[in-house]
């Protein structure tokens, strides 16, 4: 199991869905869109202050929206995962 | 729905009208004018250092003026959205 | 009506007189100078650590003096502003 | 009357002497000296977290010397003033 | 014995395994992924601002996932270890 | 007398000997060495947020190594001064 | 003597021992390793914001490690030392 620290949770990515007209596939746009992912594991908090432990706003089993650069691709067990900080979410989705 | 996290918000921009002079667009000066938006999700706030959360200074259904190079394009079952940190806002347009 | 938010005014600029010398418009020298204009409006406020909202020291109707380069362009019902931080004000004109 | 804000001073700059010998203006050293100049106006002072202001640590009429890179020109009534922040004044010259 | 300061701990790196395929060295893939090591020595914790020492949320014999451009490499007796900042650990492996 | 702001000193810089070997004078190797000088005045302190004066930790006649590229020089009545941020001396020489 | 002010250490270079291999001295490999020293002087401690001395975590006698780059190089009474910052000592050999 894979325990992230500090501010950081850890995603599975979810593959992004090819827009196709009549099966055909079509380029993405210039600009990149942010990715979705499963948050499959998420710290302990990070520590106020005062010593007291501050948990996250997210948890496990959300599916989140973050740029596509964010965070650091990990293997672990043979799969994928990213770790991203908590600020670079930028919405759950609901 | 898309909740936003931390000081975001997401706003739905608003087609910039093209300037005319009896039908005939005007190309816009070089200097490029804000963007306006309105408001359709805001996150819970913000964790003040006491612990203690504080709702940002705009809400729902507000209209908003923002840099036009600010914020990042998320696309929400095929709508094309905005998010924006709070600060990134410039203005509410009342 | 446009509402600034954080720590912004809204200024309508007033234009530079050229420097004449009998009717001879004489060019600025290279060394731009600051610029003027009249605060039309005025954010509620920032939130200082405790919550409680600190007026900005500025209000409408005062003829303030920031660099010429401050601020962002905006165009509200075909007229020209600039929206500019409290700290881009250099001095209020009295 | 121009009324500085926050951690502003506004300085009348003093003509630097030319060094001479002999009645020959000698070239200045590569090195750039700072220059002096009286205060002319003093911000209210700046607010420090719990709100209460505190006055800045020099007064109209001190000579004080600042770097020559510092500050913004601004011209009033005709008259050239430099725009300095506080920390910006190297010493006060007594 | 190394004794790590600050937010520090001292780790020993675990060598990579190369993915092979039927006993054939696959070239990993650009993108680098991030490496492993061991805990062998941490830090007392750091100084808090009342002047507590807050201890590292990491100890001895764990085994930590970090990128693998952080950290200084230092030799001791012989061995190689890396020194990394607490911050610098993406997650602890259980 | 030139009465320093902030956390600033003045020093009287001291000429480098030149380092010689039989009347031969050396070339100083290439990494530049610290400077010393004498302190001849010293700020009030600087102002700690709950308003109290913290004095500097140097005072007058102190003989003090700093880096060779720090602080400004200023011209005082004819002599040549070094004025420097307290942060920017390395050690007092006793 | 030399007292370091702030959160500085003067510390004793240890020369770095070549690497031979039966007498040949072998090169050193391009990366970088960090240096021990030993201190020889250590400054009173740095000022936390209630205005009380914070000693540093070190003291003198011990021999630490650090970057190679790291710190000031200064010549007192014919011995050359290096100025460090407590924050560049990665740790306490023991």
């Amino acid at each position: 199991m894979l325990k992230p620290l500090g501010d950081r949770v850890i995603v599975k990515v979810q593959e992004q869905e090819e827009e196709t007209v009549g099966g055909i596939v079509l380029a993405n746009n210039a600009k990149e869109k942010p990715q979705t992912g499963e948050i499959v594991a998420v710290s302990e908090g990070t520590l106020a202050e005062d010593g007291k432990r501050v948990p996250l706003s997210v948890k496990n089993g959300q599916v989140v929206m973050f740029d596509k650069y964010a965070g650091s691709e990990v293997k672990y067990e043979g799969e994928d995962y990213l770790v991203l900080h908590e600020k670079d979410i930028m919405a759950v989705v609901e």
